[in-house]
């Protein structure tokens, strides 16, 4: 790979060097799972995921991916620890795959993509403090409408159930707030 | 100021040139109020403050900052638009100010601060990421568990009312849990 090329018009360009051959995951399968080390990025060609944790024995849901989105664990990609985050494919998923390894070296090979890679990162601060405000939005229609504003397409590529559990509602509470 | 000089060490050290001269703010007074737009990093020479925002006529406190920490109010610092966040003393504190032009002019100046700056941004991530688990944590407990695990300086600086706020319990539950 060339590496004086742009970081993030090669990250979201599915056809650069940087991805691997297409890979399928089948509905349910895991692409990581707790306890593993996210060494990864994944573009979705085709499909959906989500990304959860499990406490006091429940699955918290706290991002979903749809065709065209990047996604991974980032937590664990950044600090090299174990996950603590489980990635699963929600219906048949495709997806490409890229190595931490390529990235970094992508990343670091001019001082463009060292910008760039800090201007990802403040994007990803700013979805995720985004993100605090939902959980700390108690009445649930305004959660709804926060999230609609912001990932419309979202509705239309993820099960309802796997929403239900991003919004912290009932499925028949978002089942309500989608007719009003 | 020199601008070849380590970011990470001119941020952390309140005598540097990046930093003013002592300034300061009497109980309740406000550092930065919503609707104005962040242009400044605070480090906290001695006192404690809170970073809250208010949502459904509720105020949600969601950082807190005491002596030796280094705080602002980030998202619109990194976004440029007015911010959600007001920062407040919660007793008379005492601050030196440092400007963002000065400290994007000192993270440019040299690739290692590039690389430096990116490394707080991801470290930035991490903390958020902790917040995000502690917010889907029902358990009291286990949220005081966590954040005492993190931060254990915090419950000797803050006073207790703004501690049981960030933590999102009632003042009589924080201290039943610090008893036991």
């Amino acid at each position: 790979m060339t590496d004086s090329k742009n970081l993030i018009e090669t990250i979201y360009n599915p056809n650069s060097e940087l991805w691997s051959a297409p890979k399928d995951f089948k509905r349910h399968q895991f692409l990581l799972e707790a306890g593993q080390i996210e060494t990864q990025l994944y573009y979705i060609l085709d499909g959906a995921v989500r990304v959860f944790f499990v406490a006091e024995e429940q699955e918290h849901t706290i991002r979903l991916g749809y065709t065209n989105n990047v996604i991974n664990a980032l937590p664990s990609f950044l600090s090299g620890k174990p996950s603590t985050l489980y990635i699963q494919a929600l219906k048949k998923t495709t997806v490409k795959i890229a190595q931490k390894e390529d990235l970094l070296r992508l990343k670091d090979a001019t001082n463009q993509n060292l910008i760039m890679w800090s201007k990802m990162l403040e994007d990803v601060f700013l979805q995720q403090f985004d993100r605090e405000k939902d959980l700390l939005t108690s009445s649930p229609e305004e959660r709804y409408n926060r999230v609609l504003k912001r990932s419309p397409q979202l509705f239309q590529e993820i099960p309802a159930k796997y929403i239900a559990d991003y919004l912290r509602m009932t499925p028949e509470t978002l089942s309500r707030l989608k007719k009003s």
